[in-house]
């Protein structure tokens, strides 16, 4: 199961290694009481996932769990143990550090909160002794007050509703509930991952080491953090700068106002650092910064899916003239050009293109989008093969259509776009407006994929692909 | 069906009001062929809101439409016709101005794309030339170029989909695909509205005039209005200003750039104007600014669903910390302040919540949103009372939770959110993110759907959230 899959050096990652590619597994504090969430979540991923390691459970209150025979502590696991994943009480935590220490276990997850992130002294102090038992004895702690690590080719995981197959983006998260909605959103959107590290309070392990691994890690080409404050700050933003040399490095830093700084000292126990500090050495670092999770996933799109473009002239081609304005808008507003096509261009388009209702100047506004397709690629073509441009951007907004041939429409623009991707020279952008029925959702999210699995990055509203595809030009041509 | 609903002076908007309630309609130009969905869309829409007053169809191709007899012309309608509704071709309509100048119709709307703003000088002339007919008979016009009116108290409606009772919200457009879109957004959102006009090219009566009629229309308490250009500016600007003294009125202006005013050429003819000028000018109105459709829609959710807070600071009530954190973040970026509670309240909140995975300094990080919805009730009470804060955002992360769990959990949030509303003595905002798989996407919609039928404004985003609110409370207190 467990591969070298990165370049020199190795021998300085080999820890961090095994920790994503553990040979064997033992949870402590799970529980299949339904009303205990926290003590299920991460069984049911790994049964799930079908880890394929030895899985080991400690109770002491029931012999089976999950269809596994329990033991009543770690001592009592027969072979040996690579990564534990614990999830008993704050309280409880140096004595399993100290049974950890005697099995000879190389890494411990910590799911637990009510450590520092608490504020209080309790909390502070045990962090520090789970800390010092770990460094005493060659343990490393992933965590605390964190859902851990999800690396889908070791079948490592902390949620079962994750993608199981693998791909090329990196994530390493302070906050658990953001990694998640990173790793969800970004999977309807056709983004894969290579190693997720959500690492809380990272009292041993921090982003720092983890993100010094990625740098290297050949599966990794993009990576995504979310970071409230780090411990390690000279060394931290040497490595960024280091890491963002080689790969695209997106950057959403949570607590950059008075009031977030409050709540990632709640959080995670972070001191944030001050704003202006951070965004000097993110422009340094050449990083991508970012403000919100969505902000993530779509810059992360992005990367993954497009060639870097020539340059930031775009052509619109889609259906709608209100819908036409705001792509011109919302393209200049994030540094875009969308240039006037030359006489030439639009007299091809216009020799098949009515004038009624359409435009043929740029934004490009044709129903053939809707109502043939042939006639949407030959506009394709026509369009890309002009010098003037460098991408595509393709809005398909389904407002206009009555409710019960949205289907239908929406199946015609879908099989517009798919078609026009095979004459298309430059690379395209699809923005899929969300739709406004419990129904027509599910099925838009439903097409998002299909054009994400066509490599197609797809977008919820305009201004969202303006915005990322701005700030991924803008990155492609710095570096 | 007709009822005096607006102040004086009555007789200045006599014409626009019987627009808005005309007592016998006639459609031109329909086409029951399912390739002609332009054809469609209204007669299906009057069907389905079951228009109560005289219907009647002009054809001379088949002898019955929608179960309605037709007639090959207008003149041959044995009765008076107040509103006629036009689909035909371009070319035609100048001989159909002439019949219905000839019936003594007061008002005739074109759906009918192929004038101005097509650039060309055939379609110029086509709209003088109507204009011309429509000014010499004292015919008004609504369009051309546009899906025209929806006032769900007359049952005039553009679309079979909108929500069928009326409410206070009036949006003139100059966008068909805009207007659809923000009616069916804001219809999802809670919104109900009391006249649309999808104006279109406005070659007759334009945006002020209807504008001027709405800042006297009783049932319209806040304006939407999505523009590209105007052609009567002086004019305009001094009714905006008027109109913005006695109800808000939001504003998003398309074509503010260059590629974008090229675009609103296209689109509707429109000279957009100098941003500069439209910035400053805004600004003098007191009109609220927004650049997106969504950001109409969270707009005028504020304004419809919150009494105004007395200031600008705000408690986050929620559960998980990445999203505390973003919150802070967003609501201060926002312009809104996340005051530290003092130490008396959070002692009483600590007294019955625990330290690890909970904070309540502000935000409130506190699992009793999932598990507790009593004592998330104590939780509001304490928070609400504290004269520090003027307002409450709870923020429901569904992200974190095992899938199969996701409907349970999004139930006990939504029942904490209702019965904490009932203790709360200070408006409430709900951010409900979006799911992220096709199931919980309609189930988000439909808990979206209930929250605000209780008369919650809810926001998917937090950033959304915070943005909407800091605009409405900015001018609650410039007003």
């Amino acid at each position: 199961m467990k591969k070298s899959v990165r370049g020199e050096p190795v021998d300085k990652f080999q820890d961090i290694d095994r920790i994503f590619h553990p040979k064997s597994i033992a949870l402590v504090g799970t529980s299949p009481d339904p009303n205990n969430w926290a003590g299920q979540m991460i069984p049911e991923a790994l049964v799930e996932f079908k880890y394929d390691g030895n899985l080991f459970f400690v109770s002491r209150k029931s012999n089976e769990m999950w269809g596994f025979k329990t033991y009543p502590s770690i001592k009592d696991i027969p072979v040996s143990v690579d990564y534990v994943i614990c999830s008993i009480a704050a309280r409880f935590t140096p004595k399993l550090m100290e049974e950890c220490a005697s099995k000879g276990v190389r890494a411990v997850h910590l799911f637990t909160s009510g450590f520092s992130e608490t504020g209080e002294e309790e909390g502070m102090r045990l962090e520090e002794k789970i800390t010092q038992i770990a460094r005493d004895n060659g343990i490393r702690i992933i965590g605390p007050n964190s859902p851990g690590i999800y690396c889908p080719e070791s079948r490592l995981t902390f949620s079962p509703i994750l993608p199981k197959e693998s791909g090329p983006v990196a994530c390493l998260s302070q906050s658990g509930g953001h990694c998640i909605r990173f790793l969800r959103l970004g999977g309807t959107r056709g983004l894969r991952f290579s190693k997720v590290v959500a690492y809380g309070n990272g009292c041993d392990l921090s982003v720092t080491d983890f993100l010094e691994y990625l740098a290297h890690d050949q599966e990794t080409k993009v990576i995504a953090l979310y970071i409230e404050g780090i411990r390690d700050g000279r060394r931290f933003f040497d490595v960024l700068k280091n890491t963002a040399k080689s790969k695209p490095v997106v950057v959403h830093k949570g607590g950059h106002t008075n009031a977030g700084t409050r709540a990632a000292a709640s959080h995670t126990g972070s001191l944030t650092g001050e704003e202006r500090i951070w965004d000097a050495l993110c422009k340094q670092a050449s990083v991508i910064r970012v403000h919100s999770i969505d902000e993530v996933v779509d810059t992360a799109l992005a990367f993954v899916f497009m060639t870097p473009p020539k340059g930031k002239n775009v052509a619109v081609v889609g259906y709608g003239g209100g819908v036409s304005v705001q792509a011109a808008d919302d393209c200049e507003s994030a540094g875009l050009s969308a240039p006037l096509f030359p006489q030439e261009i639009r007299d091809r388009l216009r020799s098949f293109t009515p004038d009624a209702n359409n435009s043929v100047r740029n934004p490009v506004d044709t129903q053939w989008l809707v109502w043939d397709p042939g006639k949407f690629v030959d506009t394709v073509r026509i369009v890309s093969e002009w010098g003037g441009i460098d991408f595509l951007i393709m809005p398909l907004a389904i407002d206009m259509f009555p409710i019960e041939r949205e289907h239908e429409l929406l199946d015609q623009m879908i099989k517009s776009v798919t078609e026009s991707k095979k004459v298309c020279s430059k690379p395209m952008v699809v923005v899929l407006h969300e739709g406004t029925s419990p129904e027509i959702l599910g099925k838009t999210l439903l097409l998002q994929e299909r054009l994400s699995s066509l490599g197609l990055p797809v977008y919820p509203t305009l201004g969202r692909a303006a915005k990322a595809i701005g700030k991924f030009i803008h990155h492609c041509h710095l570096t």
